[in-house]
């Protein structure tokens, strides 16, 4: 796709991320855009606000976009590569492309999901891989329950 | 683990799944045990009754055990073999089994999860074989939906 569009597009995201920092919680945002360029749902991490470890970005952008017949040709733009949760999500619900705002700080299932068919447009936005850099260092204990890294 | 101790969980998701066909939703069930054998949370499809494309069982019973520091030792009992948006939350989130009612009408990412270090307990239930075969006939467009899936 046009990386102008995706950029465009990851400013819903990143607004999103900005907001659940204001709100004390995870900055990670997400938007689900539709084949037509549409917006379906946007979302951000609820984990602090709602207590839900469930409502990661991409499954509360999902979940506000509603029922859908058919993810063909929708996007999903997400501040950060999705974990597995969220690349499941992606690849069980055929969503053709996932813009990504940084896959520094964490790789998720970037490749998994491009292995499966699905466009991948990683864009290294440098604002926000400061801000999750400046959160995984002021909240290392937040971040890692988030993810569910355990010491093992 | 003790295929006694398997099925007398699976009864608690198999309630889920019936409560769900009584309300007019997806049949499938989970419930989420500790690592100690206690109930963290149970849940079931509601696509149907919320609207809520995500909540499958299994995310259902997992946002229902709130926030937890670690998933080491827990289990996911659910009536359905997990689609790869709730094979991904077992994965990311490191639980450390999952106990399947039936992998007959849907396979799922039980063998991804098996190659992945997670116990898997499939217990081949007639009845919920039985269940989601009903389902499946009667309600084919509903089922499709729920799992994303399309012609191509």
């Amino acid at each position: 796709m046009d990386p102008a569009q995706a950029r465009i597009w990851l400013t819903t995201a990143f607004e999103e991320a900005r907001t659940g920092l204001a709100e004390g919680g995870i900055p990670i945002g997400a938007a689900l855009y539709g084949a037509d360029g549409t917006l379906l749902g946007r979302g951000r991490n609820r984990r602090v606000q709602d207590g839900d470890p469930s409502l990661h970005a991409e499954t509360a952008a999902f979940r506000a976009s509603g029922r859908q017949r058919s993810y063909r040709g929708t996007t999903m733009v997400t501040t950060l590569s999705p974990c597995w949760y969220c690349s499941g999500l992606v690849r069980q619900f055929g969503i053709s492309r996932v813009v990504i705002g940084e896959a520094t700080t964490f790789r998720g299932g970037l490749d998994w999901l491009a292995r499966h068919g699905v466009e991948i447009v990683l864009l290294d936005d440098p604002e926000i891989i400061e801000l999750m850099r400046a959160f995984v260092t002021e909240r290392p204990e937040l971040w890692r329950e988030d993810i569910g890294d355990r010491e093992e």
